[in-house]
């Protein structure tokens, strides 16, 4: 270990403080007990993130935490579930430091504070290379509500919250420079910031539970995360490019190099929610989102057979060259 | 990725077999959902296991598999809770080969069956260096009956299930191969399998709900983790070395080079049993392990202050250079 902390350490000093869930037992326990609630379900997720993979190493660590807390709340969104808490593995590389440290547990204390996420237990050990985070967040949600990604069915209208692609797109200004230069300051700086900073959309979690027949998150790019729930379904779908919500940023970057569309749409990162809503549920799902305040784009259709059918401006289907990022 | 499976491949074809848990959604979603039963509390716990830190990146990747999910389903022995399910995120390093992750699976897959612990849900990334591996295991255990670390009381007898050391005597013999050859073939094959194949003794769960005040399990030495027990609890503790369970092979090590007796208090890998058990229950305790065959030792006793003091064969009481093994 290069900091001069041990592992009691770095628990007592840094993690304890953010265990506010008496099931954590202080972090002075083996293990986390807690007791559900009568009625709910429980959702658990786990996702790794490893340094120059899932993220840049040089990030500033307080977004690294904030990234590795929020992709997970995202799949517990996804499930219309709340969050109860976190366990956290952190694997530090050699020469860590205690003032990264010490930022890195701010970051991740202000996240478990802004969406009730305590922390509830986990692992500290060191790495073998690079900086390895696992996360796993436990939520909870009514019993028997929670969608699932096998429920979408023809005729059932395809959603998805907030922008697509503004992640992507952010990680592409990060490689490449010259585009950086191209693009102008405050769209860099929003399109970087989505990339750094997912946002969970976990003030969704009522609507889905309500109104979604399906639902899972945008994590790989959307068509290929689309492509997987059309496939657990057993259906195939429609929808038009031109419906895809872009942010400014997105569409004036586009517009400068159109190719950066396919990037968009199967880039990854962007941590929004696709959902199915049968034709039934659209006003009471709309009407939800629309109170919470959170923008929803309906992007076309859930057909019989299988598939996806993305038809562009011209009205010609697209054809990407690939359907989704791999992580692996 | 060096081999030519795609991370859906690798869960279709190794992982997904595994999920046999409902809850699992076939590994198909972006989370588990589980329905507690009523009357049970939950006990979560996440462990992480780093290549030439937890274990040699060339043990046999069945025996890696096995002490990942070992080691955590202790954690859950130590609370009293019979597992529910786990999840695993496997970070793959270059070079892995699909040979290497149908062992993986299969030891996995034994594991999971054996202690009826299904694969829940995960994740699959790209390491950055060696293998690293997280589990996080579930286990209910009927609502407020979970042993902490915090309750042990002056007068309570101190015990251990098992033999302690073995697991760290073994690790001695696989870097210091001049002793491994001094060793008799059994002993040595005995002990080099403790440390490869930790024994979760879930057969304890039951003794330990009902009779024990505080419980831990036994991952980095008797020595600091009992310590650290007593200071979670308040209190002290007066042991005699004689009292603490060791194997024959252990024994015959130990007889010819002494000085490993402190190795086999402080090394760590034991992944037995601590527990402080008032003496109303100890009758009950004692029985209730024969009648699940497993043996326990009764080491000592809980004491008012602070401290652990080991009493050695003259009377004096023993020294540490060390107390415990760190992975950090």
């Amino acid at each position: 270990v290069s900091a001069a902390l041990s592992e009691d350490d770095v628990i007592a000093r840094y993690l304890a403080p953010l265990a506010t869930h008496p099931g954590a037992l202080g972090l002075l326990d083996d293990a986390a007990v807690i007791s559900p609630e009568p009625g709910y379900d429980l959702v658990v997720t786990k996702d790794a993130l490893v340094a120059d993979v899932h993220f840049f190493a040089e990030d500033p660590p307080a977004s690294i935490a904030r990234k590795a807390v929020r992709v997970n709340l995202s799949d517990l969104a996804a499930k219309g579930a709340e969050p109860v808490g976190l366990l956290l593995a952190l694997a530090l590389p050699q020469g860590w430091t205690e003032d990264w440290l010490a930022a890195f547990a701010a970051g991740l204390g202000e996240d478990c504070a802004r969406y009730r996420a305590p922390l509830l237990g986990g692992d500290t050990v060191r790495a073998s290379g690079g900086l390895t985070i696992c996360v796993t967040a436990l939520g909870r949600v009514p019993g028997g509500t929670a969608p699932r990604r096998t429920g979408a069915r023809p005729g059932d209208g395809l959603y998805v919250t907030g922008t697509i692609g503004d992640a992507a797109l952010g990680l592409r200004l990060r490689l490449d420079t010259g585009l950086g230069e191209r693009a102008r300051e405050g769209d860099r700086d929003a399109l970087l910031d989505r990339y750094l900073h997912p946002r969970p959309r976990l003030e969704a979690i009522e609507a889905l539970r309500r109104h979604a027949s399906a639902a899972m998150d945008v994590s790989d790019g959307l068509v290929g995360d689309l492509s997987k729930l059309l496939r657990a379904s057993g259906v195939g779908a429609s929808a038009e490019a031109k419906l895809v919500p872009l942010s400014p940023a997105a569409r004036e970057l586009i517009a400068a190099e159109p190719s950066l569309f396919e990037t968009a749409l199967t880039g990854g990162d962007d941590y929004e929610i696709l959902a199915t809503v049968p034709g039934s549920e659209a006003e009471g799902f709309e009407g939800a989102l629309a109170r919470v305040g959170l923008a929803v784009a309906r992007i076309g259709e859930v057909v019989e057979g299988a598939g996806l059918t993305i038809v562009g401006a011209e009205g010609a289907p697209l054809a990407f060259g690939r359907d989704a990022y791999s992580h692996f």
